[in-house]
């Protein structure tokens, strides 16, 4: 059951069949919630969900993978409730994350996301804040109509799970300005950044389903640490990617001066050479190829990229035994997304 | 008990003793909800809120007249429950309340509030989206922490209310696009960014108390009727109040060319002299003080200011009446508070 981390170049591993069954339940009822926001929120939502073109126009494709709103719907399974009981949270789940994809674009000035412009980039930046806040407040309304018993709980995890994300992002906003990020702090915001919403969506299906807590507790784990896996091979792929794989230009992340992982390790735990790697990371040069492959060497050799990729593995493995009281049919299909997600930029 | 519409020169009335009162109810439980942020959304909260410099340093003064947390605390106690089952339904208005006053001078680009920066001035963009987002997060999990057996409707409540404020901010952006907006279109932003959060505090305490629909619609009819009342006297005074009184230029609503309900009732329903004035918003000259007089007396004489100010007058009695099966002691202070609301620029 335990999974091995495979080389980057490998194959990714085949979407799950799972992730297509439970897109099937959960959209209907995400269109919904959608449609009950105000005409402009709505037409932006659609557009950055991947539903419409910029002019509201239809479109074909299915607006990405959805591996949130899954999360949710198989958490519920987990608890032995049915699907439907997980749908709420799937909803919810899958508008907040959109929430803080629209508001980290603005923040981040990004103007493309899966080669299409971004909401701010095509309405500016009060429609992004505005259609965020809008996705925002409809996620608790859909959890708090859920009619499920256990919606007060379930909002509760939603707004925390929210707040850990902010706090991610907040970290992650800071850390740009400073050269003295530990490695914990570095963890710290990849888990709130990455692991929060994975852990709520993996969590929030079993608590409408009134689970006890070591179930809930268990999935919580499980998504928890899946993220930081996933965020774990991001980083060594940002760096050592195969860019035709990827999509990112090679050595990425370095050329960003991102504090990623694998770098804040190799800065706090690689002596002379994480020194040496601090000071360029300090300065100013943009560095053409070589200069870059030589900076990714250096993150390398103080033990970077070893970490890194041990640490996922390490991850995963406590991903997948959290869940050993898990039945088996969700257990595995649960264990199936967690493998598609660690690898699915590999 | 019918209010009256006081000259604009008239003083303002006193502070109603009940907002002192209330806020020392509720103080301490929005400063216990503001410690839970992280540490950065923590302290720009605080800065926020008036309670320290922008060095973190406490200062002195009350952060605000606090009155829609004064509402949310008297509407629990015209449901007849204690002042402290309102209290969570306070906290969280004000949170909202101030997580769209973060997000709104951001879009608006406003550097200073109550005299003081505003966040995004001294921390830039990406810290008052992230500190907005965090408030926002949080008023959900106060009102879902209150132990009320009501939560979920309270909670229910808050978010629709927060969608129908970012409404009305979603309408305020798209009409200084358009130069063909109607007097119903501006009433409904105008509803939703001053009358949703004042409707929503009125009635959340009673929600909080489990009253009948009929306390809690009349509650919410109160505070929607008194936020339009407050929007419309505003309104006339940002055309033509006493500088020296209202602290804001002559004409300075004029000046930025604002939609406001009077001008959009003038060029709406003025004949000819609308279209004169339409002429003029629809250009480009910023106009001196005797320009600005000539449009202000356009305004007029296509009957804009004495629509506003009998449309106000009617709505404060239309508050007023809708409270007539509240008991008399909590009805007085609401009464005495929408009073000090309408009038309080004058």
């Amino acid at each position: 059951m335990t999974a091995t981390m495979r080389p980057a170049a490998e194959a990714a591993p085949a979407v799950p069949e799972s992730l297509g069954r439970t897109r099937d339940a959960v959209q209907p009822a995400l269109r919904a919630a959608v449609d009950r926001l105000d005409e402009t929120s709505r037409a932006i939502s659609a557009y950055h969900l991947g539903w419409t073109d910029a002019d509201g126009n239809p479109v074909s494709g299915n607006g990405g993978k959805a591996v949130r709103s899954a999360l949710a719907v198989l958490s519920a399974l987990a608890a032995g409730a049915p699907a439907e009981t997980g749908v709420p949270g799937a909803v919810a789940v899958e508008l907040v994350h959109n929430f803080s994809l629209v508001h980290d674009d603005l923040m981040d000035g990004d103007t493309e996301r899966r080669h299409r412009p971004t909401v701010w980039a095509l309405w500016g930046a009060p429609a992004a804040i505005l259609t965020g806040d809008a996705m925002l407040a409809l996620a608790q309304e859909v959890v708090l109509d859920s009619g499920s018993a256990h919606a007060i709980p379930a909002a509760r995890l939603l707004s925390e799970t929210t707040r850990r994300l902010i706090h991610g992002q907040v970290l992650d906003v800071q850390f740009e300005q400073r050269d003295d990020v530990t490695l914990p702090e570095c963890v710290t915001m990849a888990g709130g950044k990455t692991g929060a919403l994975l852990s709520g969506s993996a969590a929030i299906g079993a608590v409408l389903a009134g689970a006890p807590a070591e179930t809930v507790d268990a999935l919580a784990v499980f998504g928890e640490e899946v993220g930081l896996a996933f965020q774990l091979v991001d980083d060594v792929l940002g760096i050592w990617g195969d860019a035709a794989v990827t999509g990112k230009p090679v050595y990425s992340d370095l050329r960003a001066r991102k504090k990623s992982l694998p770098v804040t390790y190799a800065i706090t735990h690689g002596g002379a050479t994480g020194r040496e790697l601090a000071e360029w990371l300090a300065g100013e040069e943009t560095g053409d190829e070589t200069e870059l492959a030589r900076v990714a060497a250096l993150v390398a050799s103080a033990g970077g990229r070893d970490w890194a990729t041990a640490e996922a593995a390490r991850r995963v493995e406590t991903a997948e035994r959290a869940l050993s009281a898990i039945p088996a049919g969700p257990r595995d299909e649960l264990i199936g997304i967690a493998r598609f997600i660690v690898h699915r930029e590999a």
